[in-house]
C-alpha cells in the first residue's frame, strides 16, 4: 500500500489534524537534498509538471509530450488529503483511488451495524452515495516558480532562528496573496530541499461522497501477508463522486477508459502524488534515518501493531474499530522494514556514499563553490542538533506521546485559540488562513472516535513515554499525574469534552478564553507540554532552515555542473512517471507481468480460504461468471513510493489502462535510489475493474459512466 | 500461561540449549533479594518444601500438614525442564501437564502432513504413545541445606571475581559428589538471593511419550487475546508418561482424582515450580527492572511477534512452523505489559520504596548489621554496572543478535569442545559432568529445524543488532561481514551443517579440533564473537557475586529481625503454595469462581467462531453429549507465578481438583508484591477434563487410568 503520511509540520503545507496525526507516523524530521546522479538512468524520475522530461521521451520512445497531454492529465489528476492520489474519469465529477486510500473515510461512514469497509457499498444513483465526513481532494491548477522571490525576502547570512521566521512569513505572505486573489488553495513547495520554490494552486473539493467500494478482503486480498509482494490479486479501488454547491462537479478533464488495458513491453505513465523520498539526502542525513529514525520509528510501529492486534483480538467490534489504523501502522512497518534493509545493506550504503564523495571531489576541484563545499558539514551539524532534540520534539510535538484522535483534537483548539489572535503570517503554519478550509474540515468532522480505542492507544504511547524519559521525570510526572499510565489515560479519555464536535466549535469560535474557561482535561493536558513542544519545534525549524540553505547551495552547484535536467525528491505533489509493462526475475523464477482471476482462486485455495486469503461471498458464487483469463493485476517500471496509491496508470494516448496500489517488496528502497531490475509497480488492470464491475458486482450505472453511455443528471 | 524461561546461565541450572535459547526470553540479569514483609499475610507465599508454612495452615484452616502428606505430594509433581510444571496421575507414570507447557514437544513431533499441535493426539495403547524428541522431566526426590559448606568455601573479603570463582567451584564440587554418590540430578539452588544454599536431588527422566493432547484450539480456546484474562474456557491438558528402561515407570507417588472438584470456598494447595519473582529485589534492582529490562525486552518480543505474525500470514504452512515460538512470544510480552503496569504504578511502586525505606531505618538504629546497611549501596552500584554491560550481554550471550536454533547449537558445539578439557568445576556451568545428560538430550535432539524459520529469525535479530550497536561499529562488521543483514543470515543458514545431528555428534565427540575443522560458518560465527561474550558474561558473574553477597547480608538481618519464617523469591524449584477457591470484583463486576462449557459455546458464538475462538469439529459435532453445567474452568487465590503452568491443584486430602493453566491480568504484578483482592490463579477442572475426555475423545483406557479402572501393563 502506497499511501504517504509524508510531511512534517515545518516543511510541507498540513491540513490540521488528521495530516498532523499522520505526519507523525513518519515525522523523521530530516530535511532533504544531496548527492544522487542527477541525468536519470533508465526510466527514473517523479518529474515536475513544469518540467517534464521531454527529450528523453522523445528519444528513448520517440514520444511527443504536448502541452494538451499534459494539461489533461494534470487536471483530471486527483490529490487525497489523506495521504494518496486519485483520477477522475468522467464528466460528471467521479474520482476513483484504490480502496485502502479512501478506507480513513470508509472507516469513517462505517457503524457497528452497518460495516461498509468490510461489506463495500453501492450507490445506485446519486441519491444514495454517501457524503464522507472530511475527505479533501485537490486537483492541481496551476504552477508558478517563486523561487527569486523567496530567495530575496531571506537575505544571506541571517542567523538561522531570523532566516527561518523571515521565510516562513515570505511563503505565507505568497500563499496569502494567491488565495486572495484566486479563491484557489495555495500551497508554496521547497524543492529541491531548498534549491526552488514552487506555488501550487489547487481546486479544492471537501463536498467528496462515496460511490462505490468493494469488500476489504477482495480490496486487500491477502492482506499484510501480501502487502508489498507479487504476484497480486487485489481489486484495490474505491469511487467517490466530488461535488459543488451539492451538486456532481463538472469535470471536462477526466481520463477515457481503455478497454484493452496495457500489453507486456508498452510505455506507460503514472500522474501521482509521491509523498517522500530521500534520494538527494547527503550521507550524514542518510546515516541518520540508517541508525536512528527509522529503527525509532519501527519500535513504535511494532509496539503499536501488537497492542492493537491484542485488543481487536479480544472481540469482533473492536476489531473492527481498530482496522484502518491498524493497517496504516503495518503497511508502514513493512515499508519501514523494506527501507531500513536498504539503508542496512553495505553495497547500496556505499554506491550512494561513493557518488557523494565523487561530488565531492568536484566541487573542490572548482573555486565556485564554497557555499556547496561547506554545505555538508553545516548538515551533519544540523543534522546533530536534530538528533539531539528528536526524543521531545517526536514525542510532544510529533505526539508520538498522545496517540489517538483526543489530543490532536484538543491541541489544535488549545493552539488555534493561542494562534488565531496573531497575524497570519506569524502562526504556525497550519493555523494560517491559507489552510483555514482544511483546518476546520479536519476540526469539526463528525467522524466516530472510540473511547475505549482511544483508551488503549492513549495508555500505551504514555507507558512508552514513561520508558524513554523515565518514571520520575518531570515531564513525565506533569503528564500523569500521579497516575499509572493506564489509569492516566482512562481518566483522560474518560473526562474530556473534545470529542463531540458541537463542543469543539464552541472552543473554537471562543478562543483562548473558551479553551481556558472549559476546563478540559485533555486541553490542559496539551496546555501543560505547550511551551516544550514549541520550543522543540523551533529548534527543529531552524535546523531545517540551515539544512535548506545548504542543500541550495549544493543544488546550486549540481545544476551549473550536472545540467538543470533533474527532479527533485518527492514532495506530495503531483509528479509525472513513465515506464514500460514489464515482469521480473527473483530467486531465479521468472515474473510475469500480468496476473488474472484464475490466479486469485488458487491463491484462495491454496491458502484454505482463511483470512486474509477469503473471498467475499459474490466473488464465490459468482466465480463461474468471470473470464478466468481477464487480466486482473500488472507491474511496471514506473518510478513510483508512498503517495502514489491510487495514481491512474495511463497509455501514450492518456487512457486509463490501470490504477497504482502498491510496489512490490524491491521497490521499497526507491525512497533512496532507483532501480528498475526487481522494483517494480503494481497496478490493478483497467479491464479486471470493469469486469469484476459488471459480472460480481452488477454495477451496471457505474459501468456506463466509465464506458461514457452515461451522464449524470444535475 | 504460566511458563517460565527464569534461569540465566549464571544463577541457575540450565540444560544447555533449549533452556539457554529460552533464558534469553527473559535473561534480565539481576539478581535479587530485598525489602518485601516476609512475615506473609493472607495466603501469600511460595513455600519451600523443607520449610512449609505449617503453623499458619493449622492456626487459619486447622489444616494440619504431614510428613507424608508433604512427601507424597513433593513426589507426584514434575518439573517440566522446557518450563513448566506437571504432575503424576496413575502409578504407571502417567504425568499431566498443561498442552502450553508440552506444546514445545508436540510441535516438534509434528510435520507438515501431520499437525498433532492442531488437530490433537491420541494414543489408544502404550504402543501407540510417540516418543518425545527431548523433553526432560525431573522429580524431586530430596532437599540438603549446604549453605554453611558453600560459604565456608568464599572466605570473606574475596574480590568479586575470586569469590565468584570459588563459589562456581565449590557449587560443582557439591553437584558431582552428589550425582556420583546417588546418580540423581543434582542442582544446588541459590535461595534468599545468597541467603542460603540447598541442594535439589531430582530423578530425571529422558524417555518421555506423547499419550494425549488436544486440539490447539481447545486447549488455547481464544487464544492470545483470552489469555491471561477470565472468565476462562480452557481444556489447556495434555498427557505424557515417563518410561524406564523402555516400559512405563512405576510411580507410586501419584495424585487420585477427584471426581467431585472444588467447590468454592475451599482450601486448595499447588504445588510446582514458579520460575521467577522479585519481590525481594531492592528499588534500585526494580527500577533497573522498570525502566530497562522490562521495556528492552517488550521492545525485542513485539518486534520479534511482528515479524513471526507476518511471516506466519503468507501460508499456511509458515504458521505451523512458527507457531509454538510465536505464543512464546505473544505470552511473555502480555507477562511482561502486565508487570511493566505495576512498576509503573506510582502507589504500587511508593508501597515497595517504603517498605524499603521502613526496613533500612530499623538496620540503622541497631548496631549489628553493618553489612546489611551498607549492601544497599553495593547492590546499586552492581546494578548500575550491569546496566552498562547489558547490550553486549543480551546481544551476545544471552544471543538475542542470533535467534534462531542453529546459533545456539553451534555455540554449544564449539564451547563444548573448548571446555571439555577442563577440570568440570571450571568449566561454564551448563558444560559440567552434572549437567551431560541434560546437555546431550538437547545437543542430539532430532526435532525438525526449518531452514526458512531460522533465516527469518536471525535476519531480524542481526537487523536489530546492527541498529543498537550501529552500522559502522567493528563489531557489526565481523558480524555481517560485508553482507547486508538479511543476506548474511541466508547465507549462515544455508551454510552451516549443524541442523544435522548426526553432524553435531560428530563434532561433539571430536572436540575443538573437529569444531575447527569443520569450518562451519555458523560455528564460525560464534567463535568471532566468543571472547567479547564470555567477557560480558564474566563480568555479569562478578555482579552477581557482589548482590548475593550484599543480599545474603540483607537476609541474616532479616532473619534476625522477624524470624525466619519466610519464603524466597522463586527459583524454578518445587514450592508449596495454598488459598482458596474464590470469585472476585472487576470494574464493579462480580466474576463468579467456575465456568462450564455452556459458557464455552456461548463465548465462541460471540466471537462467531473466527480463530482463535473456533472449536474443533468433535466440540461441534458432540455438543449434545456435554453436561453444559460441568465445571470446566476456576480461579483461586493462591500464590503462583511463570513456571506454575500445569502444576496440580489438590484439595486437603491431596487429591486433584484441577490444573494451573494461568493467572488473571491482575496477577502479572505478582512478581513483585502477592494480591488477594483481584490477583487469581487459573485452574481447569478436574471434572471438566473427565467429562471431554469421555463425552468429546471417548478416551476411555486413558479415563479408566485416571479414575484407578485400569493399570498398564508391562
Amino acid at each position: 500500500m502506497l499511501t504517504t503520511l509524508p510531511v512534517t509540520p515545518s516543511t510541507s503545507a498540513p491540513t490540521a489534524l488528521r495530516i498532523l496525526r499522520l505526519a507523525t507516523a513518519i515525522a523523521i524530521t530530516t530535511t532533504l537534498f544531496g548527492t544522487a546522479s542527477t541525468q536519470s538512468r533508465a526510466d527514473e524520475g517523479m518529474w515536475l509538471y513544469n518540467q517534464p522530461p521531454a527529450e528523453s521521451l522523445r528519444q528513448k520512445y520517440g514520444f511527443e509530450i504536448t502541452r494538451d497531454w499534459l494539461e489533461h492529465l494534470q487536471k483530471a489528476s486527483v490529490r487525497f488529503m489523506s495521504g494518496g492520489s486519485g483520477s477522475i474519469v468522467s464528466e460528471d465529477g467521479l474520482v476513483l483511488s484504490n480502496h485502502h486510500v479512501g478506507a480513513d473515510a470508509i472507516q469513517k461512514l462505517s457503524t457497528a451495524e452497518r460495516d461498509l469497509l468490510r461489506d463495500g457499498f453501492q450507490a445506485r444513483s446519486t441519491a444514495e452515495e454517501l457524503p464522507c465526513k472530511d475527505l479533501e481532494l485537490n486537483v492541481l491548477i496551476e504552477i508558478q516558480d517563486v523561487t527569486d522571490r523567496v530567495n530575496a525576502a531571506v537575505p544571506a547570512n541571517l542567523p538561522a532562528e531570523q532566516a527561518a521566521t523571515a521565510r516562513r512569513a515570505v511563503l505565507a505572505e505568497i500563499e496569502q496573496e494567491s488565495l486572495q486573489q484566486t479563491g484557489l488553495r495555495s500551497d508554496v513547495v521547497t524543492l529541491f530541499q531548498g534549491g526552488a520554490y514552487h506555488l501550487y494552486r489547487y481546486k479544492r473539493y471537501t463536498d467528496v461522497r462515496l460511490v462505490f467500494a468493494p469488500e476489504q478482503s477482495i480490496a486487500f486480498f491477502g492482506g499484510d501477508p501480501d502487502n508489498f509482494e507479487y504476484p497480486r490479486y487485489c481489486l484495490d479501488v474505491a469511487f467517490f463522486r466530488a461535488y459543488e454547491d451539492g451538486k456532481p462537479a463538472k469535470t471536462p478533464h477526466f481520463l477515457r477508459w481503455s478497454a484493452d488495458g496495457a500489453r507486456e513491453g508498452e510505455l506507460v505513465f503514472v500522474s501521482g502524488h509521491p509523498g517522500r523520498t530521500s534520494r538527494l539526502l547527503t550521507v550524514a542525513e542518510l546515516e541518520y534515518l540508517r541508525d536512528r529514525a527509522f529503527p525509532e520509528l519501527l519500535d513504535r510501529l511494532f509496539r503499536e501493531e501488537v497492542n492493537l492486534l491484542a485488543w481487536s483480538g479480544r472481540n469482533t467490534e473492536n476489531a473492527r474499530r481498530a482496522k484502518d489504523e491498524l493497517l496504516n501502522i503495518q503497511n508502514s512497518r513493512k515499508a519501514r522494514l523494506g527501507g531500513l534493509a536498504g539503508l542496512q545493506d553495505p553495497t547500496f550504503f556505499a554506491r550512494i556514499a561513493s557518488a557523494e564523495a565523487d561530488f565531492r571531489r568536484r566541487l573542490a576541484d572548482s573555486p565556485d563553490f564554497e557555499a556547496a563545499r561547506t554545505a555538508y558539514d553545516r548538515i551533519a551539524a544540523a543534522q546533530k542538533t536534530i538528533g539531539e532534540h528528536a526524543l521531545p520534539y517526536r514525542s510532544l510535538e510529533a505526539a508520538w506521546a498522545f496517540r489517538g484522535e483526543l489530543f490532536s483534537i484538543a491541541r489544535t483548539l488549545l493552539r488555534a485559540g493561542d494562534e488565531s489572535p496573531k497575524p497570519s503570517r506569524d502562526r504556525l503554519r497550519e493555523f494560517r488562513d491559507s489552510n483555514r478550509t482544511s483546518l476546520e474540515l479536519a476540526l469539526f468532522s463528525t467522524q466516530p472516535i472510540h473511547a475505549d480505542l482511544e483508551t488503549v492507544l492513549l495508555a500505551d504511547s504514555l507507558t512508552h513515554l514513561t520508558v524513554r524519559f523515565g518514571a520520575t521525570h518531570p515531564l513525565v510526572q506533569t503528564v500523569l499525574a500521579g497516575k499509572s499510565p493506564r489509569a492516566r489515560a482512562a481518566e483522560l479519555v474518560a473526562g474530556t469534552r473534545v470529542g463531540n464536535p458541537d463542543f469543539r466549535r464552541r472552543i473554537y469560535e471562543g478562543g483562548a478564553a473558551a479553551a481556558t474557561a472549559a476546563a478540559d482535561p485533555m486541553i490542559e493536558l496539551a496546555r501543560a507540554i505547550d511551551a516544550e513542544a514549541r520550543r522543540v519545534r523551533q529548534i527543529m525549524e531552524e535546523q531545517d532552515e540551515i539544512k535548506q540553505q545548504a542543500h541550495a547551495a549544493i543544488a546550486k552547484a549540481r545544476f551549473a555542473l550536472q545540467g538543470s535536467n533533474s527532479y527533485p525528491d518527492a514532495t506530495f505533489t503531483l509528479r509525472l512517471t513513465h515506464g514500460v509493462v514489464k515482469g521480473y526475475s527473483e530467486n531465479g523464477q521468472s515474473i510475469p507481468a500480468f496476473t488474472d482471476f484464475a490466479g486469485l482462486y488458487a491463491r484462495a485455495e491454496a491458502q484454505g480460504g482463511q483470512p486474509p486469503f477469503d473471498l467475499p461471498g459474490n466473488w464465490i458464487q459468482r466465480r463461474r461468471k468471470l473470464n478466468p483469463d481477464t487480466p486482473f493485476n500488472f507491474v511496471s517500471t514506473v518510478d513510483i513510493i508512498g503517495g502514489n496509491s491510487g495514481s491512474p496508470t495511463v497509455n501514450r494516448a492518456g487512457e486509463f489502462v490501470g490504477i497504482i496500489f502498491d510496489g512490490n517488496l524491491s521497490s521499497l528502497v526507491l525512497d533512496f535510489a532507483f532501480d528498475d531490475v526487481q522494483a517494480r509497480a503494481l497496478s490493478v488492470d483497467s479491464r479486471g475493474i470493469l469486469e469484476a464491475l459488471r459480472r460480481i458486482y452488477d454495477a451496471r450505472p457505474l459501468v456506463d459512466e466509465l464506458t461514457g453511455r452515461r451522464r449524470i443528471r444535475r
